[in-house]
């Protein structure tokens, strides 16, 4: 009976960095409904054309189980609702259920909207009354509906009696400012719930780092809406995280709101999320974090390679993420045998090869290296340190130049000599920027020796500046992520000079990709 | 009476990525006892040779409030508790507090310790004996207390019983997993203090996003010490977050676990340690986060310059942290507004001019710059489009060389030539990189007519690639902070060549850094 909103593509939106395009939107629609939620709020037609070109465009979408809702505001002061250019844009939206703000607060219908506290009551009620004669279904969302009842409790309970009043179907109580706590809310909803007859649902921001809590708590008092975002995007400290509620609703409550195969796509729809908002990925959020079970602790992956439940508190198949043993200078033996054996290379615990490689590493991340996201890196690292690695091509030297004229874009061009199978290439090419024309060389000079590398491509380019003190002299750290269309593999480079780390990750991630298709 | 207990330099360093020097840790320390936290747990002695240095250094700090502790495990089975290694390293540590923990869960004694119900029993009570007959004060780490709890209550009161028998003067129930959610925690709370009677504590995991609920939950049903981590930092998805718990407990339960000099200090400890720890601050961590109050709805910045209270739960300016208006393409006016009043700009609501500036900053958005972070690019783009903004010099043009030879760091060399009041300059300078190089030789050029380009420095340089698809020719955005020792700020460029990017983000920051210093 619990019922999921998402508002990512509404609320969510208010996180610093974030704008969708209409096709950024009508895809993320697509995933939240493979995902299983049941509503799915795509935005505000009354305040940007955005909004009003996707609510045409998704409705030529089959959806398998969500509905589209539309957001909106409550007819302004002194208006017919008919003539409310808001109200109307909703309407033309082609939506069967909208979701109307509208003020709790006595201070905000004063000191924000500028109006009389009766014109406010109005206002809900004529709002929802109208659309419901227009034969939508109508949630009422009470905005700061927390601070506006510990404020002034009678003149609240009020603005809910008009949205009753006006036939809403679902009365939603927002923790709009995100400053309630726990036990407090559910003594509020308690409250509430024996005093209006209607359906409740809960909206909560994260300013006190408690909204997923608030909302499990609003869903154990009887709430039966429960409203928020992919990976808790949202305005300052974001919404109550649909990530971390939806397996915590379903495999600690037993609440079946997506079913098992849904639940797998959680961690995909995340990432997915996460990248059409070109945004990191969140690796520390729960349950869908590329960090969410990852272990460092060498304690940890001792006891973790012995029996799972040790150290996790769920499969993490189950959510469609997987574990992840780190390798660092805190890390002990056990993380590197771990580690090892997804390479396929059994080491022994007592051997010397152990301590060589983990004293290489020391030294490497105490140089700026990380080799969490660049295993491929690590795997060539381990089977340098063994002696078994073979170079695939000697470089010589090369050589990029970046030329600027004012009014121009400049352009980058690279010249390289390498040696293959005891053959000399000389070549050059040029690029977007330095990395690129060095990337493009490299390539070139190599093709004809390894024709496989035109199935080899760059997926993702990062640079972390690592010592920000030292301004353009710090020491960068490249990490690339490469794939052949079926496997991706990520390698590191690092150094003050960005073409020289970058130029590391590429040598290693050409080279792994070469070993990988067997052409060498 | 609440007492916090801060592990950011024992669990905190569990979070990938993290990695302290003794020297760093000594830092941290000083700042954390300024925070007025009321113990800070230092390290495991017996893990490795750095903490043992912490703790003889730690002794030569005059710490203001919060004692030093020191982290151990339970003696080894079948060892005598005197010849424990970890023990002795524990008593050589020369701290008045140790925390041990020890294991409350049946399957870990047998699967991960791989020893008998009882001898484990047998460890937790001698061990804490021991160090009680030292003179140590004992603090009892029920390691996976909860699910122990639920999978085999009985045997789990036994090892809190040994805990009490050995002396304990604390017993903290860790959720070591983060599996456990908030109403659950608190009934098994309920039942374990009817049964033990000791001072309780709570060690939160937020593997269930629940983590700061689940220790004010433990807090109101009468536990007096919570532990966590500045920023929530820790394992997998981290420990509960000392930067949310402390202005909770303070702002919104009334109970003064800091004063209020302490509490202005948050925002400060947290950035610094993000700075220590090689991390980017959390931008939308509740309370200390950048975009904690960071307001991007038209809607709600003008009513925030209304009245404050309308959208923020509280003044930031108590938890040392700020409000910031975003300016971006969903923005409306009211933010221009308020943006420019911070400049000293006065803008009228109805104007062409606010129109152009919104325009332009859309263009300039949808090619990757963000002036969220750059606000004196963007005072300089507000001026350019209100043609009041004048350039210090002309570039005609300039290249840069990177030379690699094998086995040899590479060197970079930058031509640069400018006209500089009807002068023309042509210099070159070399640097540990591309844009370093371009760095230099642009200061070289410059710095005969604005000498005060001595006294501004760059303190920051961020590369960010704006679409990873496109692998090396991805577009990136660079931003630069600069200071001149006194006030800093930053700027923005944006291009798929990095040189090109870097260099609009110089030419704003020197720009903007000479006018400020009024030597133009």
């Amino acid at each position: 009976m619990v019922k999921l909103y998402d508002t990512t593509l509404r609320d969510g939106t208010q996180r610093e960095g974030i704008s969708y395009s209409t096709d950024d939107k009508l895809k993320v629609t697509e995933r939240l409904d493979d995902l299983g939620v049941d509503y799915i709020e795509g935005g505000w037609p009354g305040s940007n054309p955005k909004d009003i070109d996707y609510f045409q465009k998704v409705q030529e979408l089959s959806l398998k189980n969500a509905k589209i809702t539309a957001f909106g505001s409550t007819r302004k002061p002194g208006v017919e609702v008919k003539d409310d250019a808001n109200v109307k844009a909703i309407v033309a939206s082609g939506v069967e259920i909208v979701t109307i703000f509208g003020k709790s607060w006595d201070l905000h219908v004063t000191d924000a909207l500028e109006t009389t506290l009766d014109e406010n009551l109005a206002m809900i009620e004529d709002t929802i009354s109208y659309l419901k004669e227009q034969g939508l279904t109508v949630f009422y969302d009470a905005e700061h509906f927390f601070d506006a009842y510990l404020n002034n409790k009678e003149y609240t309970l009020k603005t809910l009696q008009a949205a009753v009043d006006g036939g809403a179907d679902t009365i939603i109580l927002c923790d709009t400012n995100g400053g309630t706590l726990p036990l407090k809310l559910k003594e509020i909803i308690e409250e509430v719930k024996s005093k209006v007859d209607l359906p409740l649902g809960i909206h909560a921001h994260n300013d006190s780092d408690v909204a997923v809590a608030n909302s499990l708590v609003a869903l154990q008092t009887g709430v039966s809406q429960v409203q928020g975002t992919i990976n808790g995007y949202g305005e300052r400290c974001g919404n109550a995280n649909l990530s971390s509620l939806i397996p915590n609703l379903k495999l600690k409550k037993g609440i079946d709101v997506v079913t098992d195969e849904q639940l797998a796509k959680l961690t995909e729809v995340s990432r997915y999320i996460s990248e059409v908002a070109n945004l990191n990925p969140p690796a520390h959020k729960p349950y869908v974090g590329d960090s969410a079970f990852a272990h460092k602790g060498g304690i940890h992956v001792s006891a973790l390679m012995r029996n799972p439940e040790t150290y996790e508190h769920l499969k993490p198949e189950i959510v469609g993420n997987s574990r992840k043993v780190l390798v660092s200078e805190l890390s002990g033996k056990s993380n590197l045998i771990y580690k090892a054996q997804e390479f396929g290379i059994e080491l022994d615990k007592d051997t010397e090869e152990i301590t060589q490689v983990l004293d290489k590493i020391k030294t490497l991340e105490h140089q700026g290296y990380q080799f969490e996201g660049a295993e491929a890196s690590f795997e060539i690292l381990m089977k340098k340190a063994m002696g078994t690695y073979q170079k695939l091509f000697e470089l010589e030297g090369c050589r990029i130049i970046t030329e600027k004229t004012e009014g121009l874009t400049p352009n980058s061009e690279a010249t390289i000599k390498v040696k293959v199978n005891n053959q000399m290439v000389h070549t050059a090419a040029e690029g977007g920027g330095p990395v690129n024309a060095l990337d493009s060389a490299l390539r070139k000079a190599l093709i004809e020796f390894y024709p496989v590398l035109e199935e080899i491509h760059l997926i993702d380019y990062k640079v972390r500046v690592l010592d920000g003190n030292d301004g353009t002299a710090a020491k960068v750290r490249v990490l690339i992520e490469s794939s052949d269309g079926h496997e991706s593999w990520g390698t590191v480079g690092a150094s003050t000079n960005i073409i020289e780390a970058s130029w590391q990750a590429l040598v290693d991630s050409i080279e792994y990709g070469i070993k990988l298709k067997g052409d060498n």
